[in-house]
């Protein structure tokens, strides 16, 4: 059958009656939705036809597939060193890219990085990378290519020309509550990772109630879904599942993100994140077979070549690269307050999305795509799941610069944490590995 | 809460979670649908979903009530006269509206009869009308009253400023293969019922192979509903269940189908149609309040003042009724052939789906809405379930404008007939009543 005898209707309906859509026919749907010819209405029905009926493996290749070539495909295959990213489905407080990516540059891999803004509860690397002032994220796909080749490292934005299918439907969805969809996030992630010329790519998919799937098993078939992904078109993918119950870290917020992520590079950043960075970095040293592991992360962090690397990148991205060294020169808000514990016992939550939530209404974050952000605008906490605390202790200072809004705020953030007369367990950061 | 306070993806997102939509917001959206504030691709989302988690019945209510309040209604009252209309879901040969409306109207029933044009498989009764020369079917409202009033019968297309919302979501549902959901059918078709200001409403819902629902059960769910929509708005609705499983009548075709109503009113029409009618009719003057029954209707036929009432509205609405009493007048396209019987035995199926697409893709419908028709094109049926054949023995005549189109179709239209050496009975015209 030739790809011009489809029409969007027939499609739409072969979804809506749970049947299988033929690749030629996912084919022509994305190219003519790409092109105009299928309207986003037509796009939009199709998108709640998957809601409710899925697409299986055959359909979710071909779709990926169709996305990715909706638009350029880079190719790095000129630089010798393995090109492994990393991509997160977001959390609150998860600032591990920044951490990360120089971590495992400095250990020889070649690290092409595309990561995206804040929106809603969660922040965004973007965001954060420039509290750096003059950090340029704006790489056309030359530049960023001649900085990976140069630095082995480069954290941009996603270039334009890269899968513009999925940027007109990322929109649509949002619009039409068809955002929830497994195979749709999937293949949205998945052709936007498949176009940055990886050979590995290590994703941390969250769990938990501040994270997108509040579910262990929906994200575990989120995780399954974009490793089966990845691996049939020869990146070699792994996933971890990891704990997203409370904030990730005791820093949220731009310049407070920055900050902490300095911190885990010099050594001295909170247990989580420190975990969680030497985590996510062996994985990619096994993905860009790369021996050494742990030990090999631990020595580039002791030997400082781990930070030096993020100023490396600063600077090829014209950032201030002083600001590293110096993090009192990033961006603060001008007033800050605290919230405190009204009563003894144990913390036994700690709620991301309140977290999250309040950052974002105080400035941090976005709640439409075009507004600006504030970047000094932080909460750091003091106490989390698992901590002793005595009535009047500090839960969390909180930098920000409109007062209205800390009023309007500041009782809702107080009731982030849950005191208990027990002590319970701080939860298992890493839940598991699906490779 | 007030209205102000819905965003179209909430009330999207209550649907697709199998929710329910609360009143004011159902009225909120069709409102901001119809003034363009909700866009087509967030509506075709919210329509797919209502596919695949319907609405409960006040949903259908609140959904049909804004539809109704999205434009015009029409006020009849100042007319003494019960008002009573009649709707099909529509078939194959389904001219019954033609004899049916100035049959009812002669025994004292004012009929403000709204009606649609042919799309796809089915005929509609506007282009069955303009057969006559001159028959003006674009009435605007006060026309529309006056020649009510005066003739006690109108036969005219949808008003443009009759349920705004439903022409805008009509052609968005066939555009996005929501179209088969029962609660958006019924609340398309009794949103534009109710607004046409009646005392009572009769439904044919058709069921079987070259209806819209093929299945019985499906026919008795959609009848039931707008039953129930009808009754709650204090409009007495009451619904015949018939028989599409072969063509209604021995014509299919404009021409050929304003023949066999003027027939049919002289009392020489075929018995199924005869019977439809009659069955119809009966239904009409009981919601009217009219005693007599199937004899008051048989003796309208006998004096000729059934007919003379179609007469009657054809010249108020500048038709020429000469047409009416010589039928030969009636446009007929230039060219006949027959399709005859291979074999002998008995008739044991007529497609109606196949006899309509021939007819439609020979000019007697429309495939696209923008489509011309060419009146004179017709197919009459020699033979239907139950009678008796012998090879060699026409099955139909045809009557085609363009040869080209003729011969590609020909040998489709012979498949129309199953014949097999068994006797079978034609099969129950009327089914059910639902009221």
């Amino acid at each position: 059958m030739s790809p011009m005898s489809y029409t969007a209707v027939e499609l739409i309906e072969t979804k809506r009656d749970g049947g299988k859509l033929p690749d030629d026919g996912i084919e022509w749907l994305i190219r003519a939705y790409t092109d105009g010819s299928v309207t986003d209405y037509q796009m939009s029905a199709m998108a709640m036809a998957i809601y409710f009926n899925g697409l299986d493996v055959d359909e979710l290749t071909a779709w990926t597939r169709a996305m990715l070539h909706s638009g350029d495909v880079l190719d790095f295959s000129h630089i010798e060193a393995a090109k492994v990213d990393k991509h997160s489905t977001g959390g609150v407080g998860d600032k591990i890219s920044i951490p990360l990516a120089p971590l495992v540059a400095s250990c020889g891999v070649a690290i092409p990085m595309m990561s995206g803004r804040g929106l809603g509860h969660t922040g965004g690397t973007l965001d954060k990378l420039e509290t750096i002032p003059g950090f340029f994220t704006g790489l056309d796909p030359d530049r960023f290519g001649e900085i990976l080749e140069s630095t082995g490292l480069v954290l941009a934005g996603q270039s334009e020309t890269l899968v513009p299918a999925d940027r007109k439907l990322y929109g649509l969805r949002d619009a039409t509550a068809t955002v929830p969809s497994i195979p749709l996030i999937s293949s949205s992630i998945m052709s936007k990772k498949l176009a940055e010329g990886l050979n590995g790519l290590v994703l941390d998919v969250k769990t938990g109630a501040g994270a997108f799937m509040k579910e262990l098993d929906d994200s575990r078939r989120l995780a399954g879904t974009m490793v089966g992904i990845g691996n049939s078109y020869g990146v070699r993918t792994i996933a971890l599942i990891t704990d997203m119950s409370q904030p990730l870290g005791n820093e949220v917020g731009n310049a407070n993100e920055m900050a902490e992520s300095i911190a885990t590079l010099r050594g001295e950043g909170p247990a989580d994140i420190t975990e969680l960075t030497f985590a996510l970095g062996e994985v990619m040293l096994e993905l860009a077979g790369i021996d050494g592991g742990r030990e090999l992360l631990q020595s580039k962090v002791d030997s400082g070549e781990a930070l030096e690397k993020l100023k490396e990148v600063a600077t090829a991205q014209d950032g201030d690269p002083s600001v590293i060294d110096d993090p009192s020169k990033l961006p603060a808000a001008p007033n800050e307050d605290t919230v405190t514990a009204h009563e003894s016992g144990y913390v036994t939550g700690c709620d991301a999305l309140i977290v999250g939530m309040t950052a974002t209404r105080l400035g941090a974050g976005r709640e439409r795509k075009e507004d600006d952000i504030d970047p000094g605008v932080g909460i750091t906490l003091h106490k989390k799941i698992g901590d002793e605390v005595q009535a009047g202790d500090n839960l969390a200072t909180v930098r920000y610069s409109r007062s209205d809004l800390w009023e309007r705020h500041r009782e809702r953030l107080a009731k982030a944490w849950t005191i208990g007369p027990q002590d319970v367990a701080s939860p298992d950061l890493i839940i598991e590995r699906i490779d």
